[in-house]
């Protein structure tokens, strides 16, 4: 076998792979996903049958090609924690892989945005994506938090606040095309999410134990403001 | 039509209802979910296919009888809100009605929890009505902050961290065969949310435009304690 001649070799795996997703969303954006079939797919993407399922278990798998790879990444993220790291931020910085994966191609993720809007199918498996890297961060925080009053609970709590902020930036720069910068709204989002739950961002107990932080607000002020308030002073150096 | 010969009135249609719900139980424990068909249950039930189906749009439907229900008395729940309401208590207060539905009938409640943690089909049903309550309550909080800055962000975050809390006190509950106070599990685990993100519990402003609260606090302290400690001083008279 020439080196020209190598579409059967491992390392040109990827790009029968790539081949088939493009030709699957050629198709679902043609006839619509339903009216698909991965006979269609295979047709053509010039593959047989067998090649589709060797990569994908189903025609929704197809549609979030990278999902798979994305929830090992974060697995393997949260797994690689020490106790050194600050739990919130951590989970924060897990589900910013996400991000990382949807950015990484931003017409891809747009027509796929819309795609799944449309089709039940879809929404239902995009659901349970979600919930997946929701207990991937839920677990993680259930092991940082293990032994804490609540801690099976405030991880729990975390975990999907991270998630739907991450997933409330996510969706608006979907909706907006992919425009704008992406990982600005995200960490904007996450933010919050920090600024209601996490430690202070540097942990500044050990060089200056004596320290205290004095908030004064009126009675009526809402709880969320006085939690920006006191991360603000916390965070400041 | 004597009153005791009244199956087919109006008022009798509950019990056919409950029927094909019991009847469909009955079979899912005995054959297992995939096993039994909509043609073992109306059989058992005694009533025919259209019966079913004049209640239940498909056999997952059956699984989750009082759904639709529950999200309907929720969205009225919400709708009947006026600007009184603190926005984070009345959404705490929605997903209550949840929990009702489940206490109403432990052991039912109880063997739908071990069903659907078999069944990744109903698991996937599951999940697409927990993203319908999360919605309802999101929708509503979205209304309440419009035009305030991150107010959809607030929204989605806060909504997420309800249905967290609340689903975790429920199926802490549910895992204990339908023991102990479920009602209080989930009382506490949205006092925990209300401490990230609520409003003092009463409304002082007006009474006492002018009082302070200060918190003194060590630096290193977790934020979520100082929350805590904020939300005791504010709530306390």
């Amino acid at each position: 076998m020439s080196s020209s001649d190598s579409t059967e070799t491992a390392s040109a795996k990827p790009s029968m792979r790539d081949a088939l997703v493009a030709a699957a969303f050629q198709l679902f954006l043609e006839r619509g996903y339903e009216q698909t079939t991965v006979d269609d797919i295979v047709a053509l993407a010039g593959v047989g049958r067998r090649s589709f399922f060797r990569y994908f278990p189903s025609k929704e798998d197809v549609v979030f090609p990278d999902h798979e790879r994305c929830l090992a990444d974060m697995t393997a993220f949260l797994a690689a924690s020490d106790a050194a790291h600050e739990p919130v931020r951590r989970v924060c910085d897990a589900a910013r892989l996400v991000l990382l994966m949807y950015a990484e191609n931003p017409s891809f993720s747009v027509q796929r945005y819309r795609l799944t809007k449309q089709v039940p199918g879809l929404r239902a498996y995009e659901l349970s994506v979600v919930w997946r890297y929701e207990r991937a961060l839920a677990e993680y925080l259930r092991g940082r938090f293990a032994g804490r009053r609540d801690g099976n609970l405030r991880a729990d709590v975390i975990a999907a606040a991270v998630v739907a902020a991450h997933n409330n930036a996510l969706r608006s720069w979907l909706r907006s095309d992919g425009q704008g910068d992406a990982s600005a709204a995200v960490d904007h989002a996450l933010g919050y999410v920090q600024s209601a739950f996490g430690a202070p961002p540097a942990a500044p107990a050990e060089e200056h134990p004596e320290d205290v932080v004095v908030v004064v607000s009126r009675r009526g002020a809402p709880l969320w403001r006085v939690v920006q308030e006191i991360e603000t002073t916390l965070g400041r150096d």
